[in-house]
């Protein structure tokens, strides 16, 4: 059973690219370690230049028995571009990380690598599931949320979407919302400039009448159009959009927040009293650090293809990592792939059936 | 001359829509008093109903010999529909508060209303500048710049822009960096979801050609793609963008800012000494507060129509209201508008020419 795929003896296997990232091998290494600490049921391999990992692999004590490694001379570099890695990256560590997941010895791929490569190569190598035009990719948004925070894709696999890719995001991210977030019944949002009726692009009204259609049969409620207000919200908890929305919304968040961590920073360097305070408040002050912390919720997932990818960002430190790796293994833990790709065969059938039995009843809201 | 509209014996006149936002005509009121006490060389044209604004002008010291009244029974409201309201805003404070504008007697137009609407009123009576296909609305963004801020448009004004229209917000942006922040050769990017030449639509590659032709004739400097981290990074002073890409980027950082800051709170309600150090740094606090509170960068400006509207938000206090209205007084005494205007004519004349003497130089980069 492919539920079983990458599972050893009570463990989960994660496939780990060691290399391609801003900081080298030796902080994901570090990564690794922790994540191995924190948790006895993850096994590794890590692809790469197989000298340089075991030394420092065995530097770290006990890491060498949860880890195999496996040989990659070849990098895929920040600056390579996609359309030039599909034709040579055999031999690289990263073809080698997603090739594990391919032949099943491990359930989950994480890499730091160039993100539009990695897509590239997942696409070439994993295949896209039965159905999917365009896979996607989700990344965690903290907000009001509960659970602390919204999915939201596609964040920057593709920077076009039409209506029927903007459906099957809906459902791809109902499912890992449900799987990630342990939500029974998600609400989904479509990404828009406002949110009455009439608002917006010509697609964006089409997609949802598509959506709201498919809410009910696939467990998820559709609540309408959001806005970017609504990414650190309660009203949702899946945001739908395009990739180049997506991506600049994104980078448009980390920005914000990064700017008024800097002007905290420069508050409470102000004065000697205001030091002070900060010496006082300074668990307080980790907490918050904590809580806007990038690297603590490192990890887009690319949804759409026979097996599932943890992209880290490229600049993670072994903390960031190590939560990339603990993403990884929670969704090998609950089975989300299949349970994705049921739900999407499932949901094509459902499809089938309503053109063959009521040819116009797909355009009600 | 069309510089000296709106300008009495040494004062700007500004004109203000006292309806139409989520706090009604006192909060409008209080912030023109805000105004008036810190500036005396604004003049107000207020539109409302007479009767309660008199009377709320008239419980203020002072500000009755500062303020026109013009009565306005009409209200346009936040759920009204701009193709609805084109055809019956006659008789509305809005479309008062623009014909102050129209007739010239006041030099720019102040309103917290309803802003699709207040758009499309603005273009139906103050019509668009010659050449101009879209207007676009500008907002300061608050980055690590020397002047504190970035002008990005369009973010919300129309959904659609083509290379055309990236253009001329461009030329616009630049001029209002000019006026509004003081620069002398502002530095333009495209916003993209990517740095490198071959990323992002094949629009905004086209778009990228006429802008950085443009540059060097229009007097300003085009470094390129930017991304959404560069809304709060010091890299460029105005980022052109479509207004859904910029509406939705708007709505996020304000979200995300929202988020940051309400994190912040509870980290310091969390203990006893954190809630003591809260009260040595509530000055370092408050600066914060003031940095990143929206109402203090209050006001979108419509840029390309003959006259300049600033839109304030709908739910802006005195303070927001107060910081729209220096806005306005700021561009007014800069003599923006006749500015802009020269530019656009010139800009346009020197590409009629372009293409007259060599009909291939446009599509060099």
């Amino acid at each position: 059973m492919a539920h079983d795929a990458g599972r050893t003896g009570g463990s989960f296997v994660i496939s780990v690219d060691a290399m391609g990232g801003d900081r080298g091998p030796a902080a994901v290494i570090a990564g690794i370690e922790k994540s191995a600490d924190k948790n006895p049921d993850i096994r590794f391999i890590v692809h790469g230049p197989q000298a340089e990992l075991r030394r420092l692999i065995e530097r770290r004590r006990g890491l060498a028995d949860r880890c195999d490694i496996r040989h990659a001379d070849g990098i895929v570099t920040m600056h390579d571009k996609p359309s030039q890695v599909i034709r040579s990256a055999q031999g690289t560590s990263m073809w080698s990380t997603l090739e594990s997941v391919r032949q099943g010895e491990a359930t989950v791929a994480v890499s730091c690598g160039n993100t539009g490569a990695l897509m590239a190569l997942s696409v070439l190598r994993l295949r896209k599931l039965p159905g999917v035009a365009r896979p996607a990719i989700a990344i965690l948004w903290p907000s009001h949320n509960p659970s602390g925070f919204n999915v939201v894709l596609d964040v920057g696999a593709d920077i076009r979407a039409d209506r029927t890719d903007l459906l099957q995001y809906a459902m791809m991210g109902a499912s890992y919302a449900r799987n990630g977030l342990g939500l029974e019944r998600p609400r989904v949002g479509l990404l828009n400039v406002g949110t009455e009726e009439h608002k917006g692009r010509v697609e964006l009204k089409e997609a949802q009448e598509l959506i709201a259609a498919a809410a009910g049969p696939a467990g998820f409620d559709y609540v309408g159009f959001v806005e970017g207000g609504d990414f650190v919200g309660s009203r949702v908890d899946v945001i739908v959009t395009d990739g180049f929305t997506g991506n600049i919304a994104l980078k448009t968040g980390e920005g914000t927040a990064r700017l008024v961590g800097d002007f905290l920073k420069e508050a409470f360097a102000n004065s000697i009293m205001s030091r002070f305070a900060a010496l006082l408040a300074v668990t307080s002050l980790k907490r918050l650090q904590k809580r806007i912390d990038p690297r603590r919720v490192n990890g887009g997932v690319f949804l759409g293809l026979n097996g599932t990818v943890v992209k880290s960002h490229g600049s993670a430190d072994a903390t960031g990592v190590s939560a990339a790796i603990k993403l990884a293994f929670q969704l090998a833990q609950s089975g989300f792939h299949d349970r994705l790709a049921a739900r999407l065969a499932q949901a094509a059938e459902q499809a089938a059936d309503r053109a063959k039995d009521a040819p116009d009843e797909g355009a009600s809201s």
